[in-house]
Formats: structure tokens, C-alpha cells, sequence
């Protein structure tokens, strides 16, 4: 039987790990960067090996940082910004989810990315999230609000009520993100829940 | 504007470069590598730097093939193995189309790989595809016939066309894979060239 040659079987096979990436779509993948651009290739290699070795998540809230190689303390640009307000947390699933809220340029203050959400269903604990060092921000003092962004999915809802659980327990105000009609939405196609949420959060009109 | 720390949106851009991923599947992907499988990512760097440097043309029939650093000499599995028939050549688009054809372990000749169809569209003119040494591979004399198996699609009859006039300028034989239903098709959901190259190229059973 005829196959690919054993280096471009291996990376084929390792493309195929990927998230998303079937084998077919890996051989695909592996043809186009050999045959019509080895400098591509070639460049991946280079950004794969960098990032691995340099990028790390902040000490405090866990977004994605850049290592200085001189020091061991890893702070990400939000966190060393002491413009920001530091005692409004916004809890957030993933560092995709940072820069979405910092898109709008509304929220200025500081973040906790959980990298993960509450999923039993996949062997998500919250042991597996970063919910202990968030327990810790919450001891250290100086947070009034803390704001819990996760997604409107039944994974993001069953986390936002587990950690507002969690955070009463610390006498600290805890707000969910609200939940309604999305922008251009029309009523005759939203869904009952969200239609709902959007009557039951319905505000006065000044 | 909070930005992912520059290592990180280098490889995001990268990854963004590769046909059917934009940037959300790209930030997924260098998200997914750099936090949950850094030893996947550094797997894929050193694969992708191996098969550049390895993984060449055949000389002869254009698959791919683990070059051998002792030799200059580029020959693939198919083309080396004196045992296929060297008279019976079988046109192809892609090297992924050598492996389908292998799989049914039906056909014993050898190949030539176009690495394109011909697509005035997308600017790929006959000069872009490998057929200047199909023909000098005619000229050498010895083929009695050229199977030419480009895809049933408008680009893969084009190119099947136009070499068919090429190739009977040598007086030899070429011939078209055969057009139909395909295996488990039903006759309602077949759309009307395919019924109709079904009808044409009906056979008799014996």
C-alpha cells in the first residue's frame, strides 16, 4: 500500500490533533504549506517554538503574557497598568474573552480568566478551573464588584451561579452580564429563554 | 487597545495565512496549542521544518518523495518499483489523488502528478501545471496508454480535454475515467449531466 512519505505521514498525523482538523483537512493543510509555501511552513515552525517558550499566563489573573527572560514574575499589561481600577473583577472563560470586553473599551477593571468552565459532563471541576487563585484575590481584599462574564450557555450560567455562590460567602457584590435581545435581533425569531431573560431585565426608557 | 502579547499574534497571523482558517479558527487553534498542548505545538514545529527540507518532487512523476541526502536524485516508491507497469500512465491533479487510486489497489501503472487543473479563473494556465514533462515523458517513447483521471469537475474535464489533443499528437491512446451513478446513488437525486453521461456510457451485463 502507497502511502505519503514517513515526514509528511507525521505531520499529517500531528495536524490532525488540532481542534477542528480532520485527517483529510491535515493532508490538505500539509500538501499546501510543502508544495506552495515551504517559507510559511517554515515561519510556523519558528512562531510555534517562540510562543511555547515565551508566552505564559499572568500570576494574577491568568491572560496571556509574554515572559521577560530576566524575571520570574510573569504580569500581564492589564494587571501592571495602575491606571486601571483594580477593585472591579471581571470573570471571564478564556483570553479570547478579554480581548472581546476590551474591544468595547468600557470595562476598566481588572480581569480573572478561568480557562475553562464548569462542565461535568466533560470532567470540568471547578477544580480544574482557576477558581482557587480567584478564592485568593477575593481573601487579599479591595474588590467591590465582581462582574461574571461568562457565556449565556448552560456551561457559562452553571459557572456564573457557582462562583456567585462562592463569592457571597466573601461579602462581595457579584453581577451577572445582561441578557436579552441582541442588537438587530427580531422578536419573531428569538428563543423563549431569551426572550424572557429580555422581559424579565426590561428597563425604563428616560 | 489590549492586544495578545506579540509572540502570540505573530503566530495567530501565521496560522490566519492557511486556506479554510481565518482569524477566530487561527486564535483557537494557537489558544488551544499554547496552553493545553505545548508539547503538540513543538512536535508540529519540528515535523513542518523536516518535511521542507525532506520532502521533495519526484523527478519522474512529480508525487512526493523523502529525498536522500546522499543523492541528488529524487525518486518516488511508485516510480523506483520496477515490478508497475511503465507502459499504462495515469493522470492526476494531486498527490492525494495518487493515494485514493492506491487504495483500491487496482491499477499497476505508474503516475503523473499535474500539482493543478487548468483554471483560467484562478490564473493557472497549462505552463503552471506539470506538463511540459508529461510531454517529454510522452516523447521518451514506451506508453501505450494515458488514463487521465482529473476530477469529474469543469476544471478536471478542461485540462482532460486539452491533454487528450496533446496527447493524441503523439498517437497514443488516452482515456477518461468513467461518469455515472455512484455506488448507493439513487436516480431521483442524480442531477442531469450525471444521468446523462449514465446513459452514454451504459454497458452490457454479461
Amino acid at each position: 500500500m502507497i502511502s505519503f512519505p514517513p515526514a509528511m505521514e507525521r505531520l499529517i498525523h500531528e495536524l490532525s490533533k488540532l481542534p477542528t482538523i480532520g485527517q483529510k483537512s491535515a493532508t490538505r493543510l500539509a500538501y499546501f504549506l510543502v508544495t506552495s509555501k515551504p517559507e510559511l511552513a517554515q515561519q510556523i515552525a519558528t512562531s510555534l517554538n517562540e510562543t511555547v517558550a515565551e508566552i505564559k499566563q499572568c500570576q494574577t489573573c491568568f491572560f496571556l503574557s509574554q515572559s521577560n527572560p530576566e524575571s520570574e514574575q510573569v504580569q500581564c499589561s492589564i494587571c501592571s497598568d495602575t491606571k486601571r481600577d483594580s477593585t472591579l473583577l471581571c470573570v471571564v472563560e478564556k483570553p479570547m474573552d478579554v480581548i472581546a470586553v476590551e474591544r468595547v473599551a468600557e470595562f476598566r477593571g481588572v480581569y480573572h480568566v478561568l480557562h475553562g468552565l464548569w462542565s461535568p459532563l466533560r470532567g470540568n471541576g471547578p477544580d480544574k478551573l482557576r477558581i482557587k487563585e480567584l478564592e485568593a484575590r477575593l481573601k487579599q481584599g479591595g474588590i467591590t464588584e465582581v462582574i461574571l462574564a461568562t457565556g449565556c450557555t448552560l456551561e457559562g450560567d452553571a459557572t456564573a451561579l457557582y462562583l456567585s455562590n462562592l463569592i457571597s460567602q466573601y461579602k462581595i457584590k457579584s453581577t451577572r452580564l445582561a441578557q436579552g435581545i441582541p442588537k438587530g435581533g427580531e422578536l419573531e425569531y428569538a428563543d423563549d429563554i431569551t426572550l424572557s431573560r429580555a422581559f424579565s431585565g426590561r428597563s425604563t426608557l428616560s
